[in-house]
């Protein structure tokens, strides 16, 4: 049965994926990609472009599917606890989201097409300024910083694991501690966000 | 005039530093290392044992010196806010510091030689616990989870900058967003720590 171009383009996304996270776009190329995908690298160069482009495209894809399953678009973000804990699960589940997102802080460079990802990013932001007009969470911090820090709750301890461990005397696969982060994430969450109408926003 | 060994173990971590926060542990050799330092490897192997060591013990001094800076032994944690916005200062002005935690945190293995770093953290989560009993910041929340979180607040901008420039819509470098992150950290550490006697504690 011939392959076809969507399944070629997948096996290479899927090759891409364990290559980025094991060893990021610097330290991987692109035959190393398309032999893992058991595909010819032209292909490669055909469907996605080069390297970098490939590595934007699977962060973005891998950043959608969090979204998918975490936040569609629609969801409210009133309870921001709740968006915060769930987020961090999905962090815990899919250990090759936070290793993408260090490999790209870490390269520096701006993405090579950052369209997607920041119209993506404005649909988040758009909701969280929504849930601070309703106000069912409190409207005084900027809706940007907002939820970049919402994302950092849940991704800081999947980011940096030793100084987690150092930090609280406990492992990350310890089931007990792995509960005590997530309510740490919603409470922390919650408090950025509680509505605080005795206090003067300006 | 002659080197002190001194001299030596200086130019060897400065040059480990350079290296490191660009490549990484995994990304650099001990030749280059010395090579960049001016200084026969086999004194790098002598002084620290291997690359692994030197990173350790590269990260380990970076981080002594931001506690120097920012939060020296004996100071309170009582305004969690300021040692917040001092840590982002930190971080911004040293940006070798987030790449080397980042490192660390993609290289997944535990520090070869932890203690000198785990004793450092316990003392800082004293000094949070000794806060939270004198009732100067909230004592619900874990406080080894919560000194892991300010540091978060302030590092996550430096560890994520192309995720916090999508999202935000401003650059790292526009001085007006520098100050507004800046607020929003010291805001977002005080919403963490500030006491609620309203509420109870369990």
């Amino acid at each position: 049965m011939k392959r076809t171009v969507d399944d070629t383009r997948r096996l290479l996304r899927e090759a891409a994926m364990v290559e980025f996270a094991e060893y990021g776009s610097d330290g991987t190329t692109v035959t190393r990609i398309a032999a893992r995908a058991g595909v010819n690298k032209e292909r490669l160069y055909a469907y996605f472009g080069d390297k970098d482009a490939l590595f934007d495209e699977v962060l973005t894809e891998a950043l959608e599917e969090l979204s998918r399953v975490v936040a569609p678009d629609g969801v409210s973000f009133g309870d921001m606890g709740d968006v915060a804990g769930r987020t961090f699960d999905y962090y815990g589940e899919h250990p090759e989201l936070a290793r993408l997102l260090q490999w790209e802080g870490l390269r520096g460079a701006p993405p090579v097409n950052a369209t997607v990802r920041v119209e993506h990013y404005r649909r988040k932001v758009a909701a969280t300024a929504q849930a601070q007009r309703a106000g069912t969470i409190d409207g005084a911090i900027d809706a940007g910083h907002l939820m970049f820090m919402i994302i950092g709750l849940a991704a800081w301890w999947f980011s940096v694991p030793q100084l987690a461990t150092m930090m609280t005397g406990a492992e990350a696969d310890d089931p007990d501690e792995r509960t005590r982060r997530r309510a740490f994430v919603v409470e922390a969450a919650q408090r950025l966000t509680r509505p605080r109408p005795d206090i003067t926003t300006s």
